[in-house]
């Protein structure tokens, strides 16, 4: 008999209907023998629903009272889960995140949880009930309802099972798993079965937009063994937990890609101190979120500098450059938006030498121009142009052979 | 500078620009100088749209469960009106049922209030903030959410009147106030300044539908002046308070008429004891209520025994006593669903002798016939021809003095 704690997002609970899926599938692991914590999250379009009533009557609503009005998304669903279970002969008990003592610190809609009473859940559990929490919410010390922000449910879920000690934390979303690649651009992508947090860490900074980084980094920190799986059919999904060290691990876990990416350089920038904070300064001002920098030597003591925005800061970005680039004594700013990021990523890299080496090759004998490089130690990214997206990633997937025999059905 | 509490319903907050139009109505309270406590209920439709979700999910949902969902469309309202008076810069703070310890026995859906913390309220009163309190809702022992059943928010809000010992209890409707009549039908009908408990129990309990009996039972137990005021026009309301002595008090304080019940009568009934339990245990049974009860003496040892339920029960009811009545070897039964029960209402009839003739008389004078007599203390009931009920009122109204001298707005 295992403690799973499982978390259903609002896709999954977003009708009648698929609540009742849900609590079919709750009875199941029930009566399959496992003690079951269920969090959820509201309704799909509740919470916008909520935050734009909210804003018609003041478009900077106060956090406490904004708090106030979101949470109660989630307190519907807990409700009517509890009673679809229950409708079934499956004993259930509803809590919201103050019932159940998530403790959070006092900064609305975006709380951190710092600590759970476990007693009530415990307790419930004990006499055979289904425990079911509202996600996403919790209450400060001074009583007041606090929000996670958003996805913040994936963390209600991986801090109770923390708490809990639980066996697993299952995460049920729309897909049923991690992959090598994204199989719309990479048809010979598999499931993995197993990934490090780190890995998993380093794909969703990436854009695989299957986790939270925070529940990713929450489940990290208190070694809490998450199982990505979908709702909407079987599969054992992917386990998402520490490294195992005698494990025949692939050099190569997955190739991640980015599409949100725009680039900007500013050329022939006169090489002196504090020329970065020159250029990134304005940048940061206008909050204007960066993610690769390279900065090259140049040459009669000028450099070039260039980094990347999301897409939709780029036009700004590029009026900002301008600016700060006649300032500096700059030659000229250079932009790009039809890029795109290709990360390969893999804890076995760390033991592997020549992965570098492997992927640029791999690119360059496809007539891939790399534009920009940057590596982490489990993760090497490359910029290159927006048309070689499916190319590229097809080639590495093969190249560090990810390839399934079958393709499989995403 | 007075401590008002102040009750606005579902519709007088059912939209985003009627959230506004309250907020206003609150800041000018507050910037007069008074204290401000509001209730407030559940969007209008909110409560309905979230029991048949419910339903939906489960015909018979647990009454814990159903709780933890009902009770989310007040938390939507506190929240939306608190932002709504801090966008105006008045400072406010929301508290659901919960929260601010409302504390209720554990029947859920229909609990009652056993006491509420009034720490935390006055505290936020000191440091000049208005508190928005949920209406309808509290906590129980275990700290479940509990529900006061429909129009719960009244009682929440002489509740609060009376832990805060508030100077009044606002309760703001569509109306604005108590009339000596139905206005619809008597357009002689004037505003009353104030009337007592008992009165408006009485009116309450004969189908004026200003407030909710329970509310008006708690604010006489605990001695609450309550005032019933329009939310969308100005004026004083009716005070509903206790009978003050000196008072120069109209013998008469108004005509109540309720044309929601039927009349049923077992004609010929053997005349021995146990008959009354004969006839209304299946009709309890039923879960039928009986309102009017009378029982004639009538020739050859025989009886005739007639009361009134809900004109929705009648077909049932008259089913049950056509079985009845052949049981007991009575000679048929009639029936009669085009009937009103007009009353007549006032304390000061304990000290005035000849009111029920003055009032058989006048309804005599225009040859409208009386079918049943019921009377209390302050009121006298009468069953007439549905036909006859603007007559009936309007004669009335006037045979007590009740009329204006100009027709008031209704």
């Amino acid at each position: 008999m295992a403690l799973i704690v499982q978390k259903y997002g609002g896709t999954s609970v977003g009708s009648v209907e698929r609540i009742n899926a849900v609590a079919e599938r709750v009875q199941a692991c029930r009566e399959a023998g496992d003690d079951i914590v269920v969090v959820v999250s509201a309704m799909s379009g509740e919470t916008d629903r909520l935050l734009s009533l909210a804003k018609e009557i003041n478009p900077h609503p106060h956090g406490r009272e904004l708090d106030v009005v979101l949470s109660t998304g989630e307190q519907v669903t807990i409700g009517l889960l509890s009673m679809a279970l229950e409708a079934r002969g499956c004993p259930a008990r509803s809590y919201t995140g103050a019932q159940v003592c998530i403790h959070t610190d006092g900064a609305h809609n975006k709380a951190r949880i710092l600590g759970i009473d476990d007693q009530r859940v415990r307790a419930d559990l004990t006499a055979g009930r289904v425990v079911v929490v509202a996600g996403f919410q919790g209450v400060n010390d001074s009583g007041c309802i606090t929000t996670l922000g958003r996805g913040g449910s994936d963390t209600t879920a991986v801090a109770l099972a923390a708490a809990l000690n639980a066996d697993e934390c299952h995460i049920f979303t729309d897909v049923d798993g991690v992959y090598t690649a994204d199989p719309r651009v990479a048809p010979q992508a598999r499931r993995l079965e197993r990934i490090t947090y780190e890995e998993m860490l380093e794909m969703a900074s990436l854009g695989s937009k299957v986790l939270q980084i925070r529940s990713v980094e929450f489940a990290s920190k208190y070694n809490v063994n998450l199982r990505v799986l979908s709702s909407f059919q079987g599969g054992s999904g992917t386990l998402i937990a520490e490294e195992v060290e005698d494990m025949e691990q692939a050099v190569i876990s997955g190739i991640a890609h980015n599409k949100d990416e725009a680039k900007l350089t500013v050329v022939g920038v006169p090489d002196k101190p504090g020329i970065a904070s020159h250029i990134l300064g304005p940048i940061a001002d206008a909050n204007i979120e960066v993610d690769m920098i390279v900065q090259n030597v140049g040459v009669d003591n000028t450099t070039d500098f260039t980094f990347t925005v999301h897409r939709n800061d780029y036009d700004k970005a590029l009026e900002i450059l301008n600016q700060v680039a006649s300032d500096l004594g700059a030659k000229r700013v250079n932009g790009d938006n039809k890029i795109i990021k290709i990360s390969v990523v893999g804890v076995g890299m760390r033991s592997h030498a020549g992965i570098a080496s492997k992927m640029f090759s791999a690119l360059a004998d496809e007539g891939i121009n790399i534009m920009m490089i940057s590596t982490s130690e489990i993760k090497i990214s490359v910029v290159i142009a927006e048309k070689y997206l499916e190319l590229g990633v097809r080639t590495l997937h093969s190249a560090f052979d990810l390839d399934a025999a079958e393709p499989e059905k995403a």
